[in-house]
């Protein structure tokens, strides 16, 4: 199974070995497909944690009633569609990681597929940190610009999207992990 | 200089024209390293102008003064510590950027580049959209949870840190660029 490669004026590497190296590449292959369903899990677990996370105070006056929903917050908005693209796109992207198991000698759909994960993981990471800087002002506020934390209230809600932006972190953390297999995958063709 | 591969027992992929693929490998490599520097600079310029970003108003109570920093919010804190990171992260891969022109056929130090890059497009893709939210607020306030928008009053200071935030996305941009390089240049090894 070796093969032997005759370089005229050239010296080029010598492939040892394919038989291991294509069992590498079928195993990187299989984590790769693992990684994105459990990431896919998590960008849909933040996002509908987020999207139906609401509370509403036992008190309200004549006018007013005190309820906080996600929707009132343009950033949270943003960090619940950035996380459903996420999700879709890491679905789809299941059928090309699929693809990539069976055809393991495929360079150019690998070489794409990263791509669109290195774009996909920037978008991730857009929402996920800027909802992350809303939610620390939300729970600790900022005395000098007198934005006041409005934790203090809604406890409640506040447990809920803390949690919903540590499952997009966590996401976040499984792209670059997704990102690394990639690039070794692709050295190895 | 045509390589003529002779596979036993398995297909391998023929490799056409060794010439204009070390051409395109080297151009790539001047592109990454020209980047680099762009990258560079921007992170730079966007630490600074965020670092140094401060207005007085010109009135004051007896014991009150009215001064914007970036240092009252900890989120422009975290901003300048992760443009200053990524800023010296891309100084210093020059190095091995400009090994890779040299060496060309180098892969695993490519392999290892695109890791680091991916992380510290990370770490700069967080900095900038945690402050891109704050400046939202910044600008347009929420008043469904009663953050004031301090922009109203400290002008110069917040186009000062609107434009030190745009500087850090150019930065996200070029480095996808970067990443989408670096998996071209790692597959036609």
């Amino acid at each position: 199974m070796k093969a032997i490669v005759v370089d005229a004026g050239e010296v080029g590497e010598v492939s040892k070995g394919a038989a291991p190296r294509r069992g590498l590449k079928r195993g990187l292959s299989v984590v790769d497909f693992l990684l994105r369903i459990v990431a896919a899990l998590c960008t849909l677990g933040s996002a509908l944690a987020m999207g139906t996370a609401n509370e509403t105070l036992p008190f309200a006056t004549r006018f007013v009633k005190f309820r906080a929903e996600y929707k009132n917050i343009p950033t949270f908005v943003f960090f619940v569609t950035s996380n459903s693209i996420v999700c879709v796109y890491l679905v789809l992207s299941l059928a090309l990681s699929f693809f990539h198991i069976l055809r393991i000698t495929a360079v150019k759909s690998r070489v794409l597929l990263a791509f669109l994960d290195t774009v996909m993981f920037g978008l991730l990471t857009t929402g996920a940190s800027a909802a992350a800087a809303i939610v620390y002002i939300a729970h600790y506020g900022n005395a000098n610009v007198n934005w006041f934390p409005f934790c203090q209230q809604y406890n409640s809600f506040c447990q809920r999207i803390s949690g919903s932006v540590i499952g997009s972190f966590i996401a976040v953390v499984l792209f670059m992990i997704l990102l690394l297999l990639s690039a070794i995958s692709i050295s190895k063709h």
